[in-house]
C-alpha cells in the first residue's frame, strides 16, 4: 500500500513542501516552484537521492540518501541519512522504519561499507533497533 | 607556499593513497591507477569537493567538502567536511586549520546555512577553535 519511490518535480504539487515544515517547524521554508525546480537539478545531478511515500496525492514520508564515493577502503561508498520525516498525520504506521530499512539496503548494494547519520539523544533507541550504533560526536556552525 | 587546489587525476602518482592510509592506518587500502579513476569520475560528477595541499610533487594534505543541496531553510546547503588529513612528516604547519578554514569560507559562499563534521572527542578542542559547537551524536552501521 505505501510504495517508497523517488522523489519528483510535481511533488511540489503534492504538499512536499509542506511535510518538509515538519521536519524543523522553526525553520523559514518559504518555497516557490521555480526555486523548487532549481534546487531538484542539483539534487539529481549529484547522488543526492530523495525517497518519499505517496499517499491520496500526497506526500507523507521523506528521507534522503545521500551516497559518498571515497578512495579509503579500497574504493568503497559511504551512505549518508538525512531529514527522515513523516506527515503527523501518518504516524505509528511504520512509515518512518520502512524509509530507513530501505536506505540501509540500497547502501548494503551500493558499495558502501558503512551507512551513517546524526540525531539528537530523542532518537538514539529508534535507530538502535536498526544496529545503529553511537559512534562519534556531530560539530556544527550556523552561519 | 602551501597552496589549497582542487584533487586531479594525476594526484594518484603524487603519493596522494599513501596520505590517505594515515587516515585510518588499520582499513585496508590497496587501489590500483584504475580503481582511483573509476571513483574520481563519481566524485567528479557528484559535488564531492576534495582539496589537496601539494608539496615537491607529493600530497602533503586533503580534505573533503561536499555540498548537500536541500529544500529546507529556504533551498539552502549544507556543506559536510570528511577526512582531514596531514601527512605525519608536514604537522605542525597549521595545514588542517587551512584547509578547515578554506572549506568554511566555502560554504559560507556557496549558500550553505551551515556546515558539519563528525569527529571524535579528541578532536573536539581542536574543531572548537573554528567555532565549530558539539550538537548531535553521529550513528552508524558498519557492513
Amino acid at each position: 500500500m505505501f510504495h517508497i519511490r523517488k522523489l519528483e518535480s510535481s511533488d511540489y504539487h503534492r504538499q512536499y513542501i509542506n511535510l518538509l515544515k515538519q521536519l524543523s517547524p522553526s525553520s523559514n521554508i518559504d518555497v516557490t516552484f521555480s526555486d523548487f525546480i532549481h534546487q531538484f537539478n542539483h539534487i539529481q545531478k549529484n547522488n543526492i537521492n530523495i525517497y518519499v511515500i505517496e499517499h491520496e496525492n500526497k506526500i507523507i514520508a521523506s528521507a534522503t540518501l545521500i551516497i559518498e564515493h571515497k578512495f579509503i577502503h579500497n574504493c568503497k561508498n559511504v551512505g549518508h541519512i538525512e531529514d527522515v520525516v513523516v506527515d503527523k498525520m501518518y504516524r505509528g504506521n511504520r512509515l518512518a522504519q520502512r524509509l530507513v530499512e530501505f536506505m540501509i539496503d540500497y547502501s548494503r548494494k551500493h558499495n558502501c561499507y558503512k551507512i551513517i547519520l546524526n540525531c539528537s539523544e530523542d532518537y538514539k533507541k529508534f535507530y538502535e533497533k536498526f544496529e545503529f550504533e553511537e559512534k562519534n560526536i556531530q560539530m556544527a556552525i550556523y552561519f
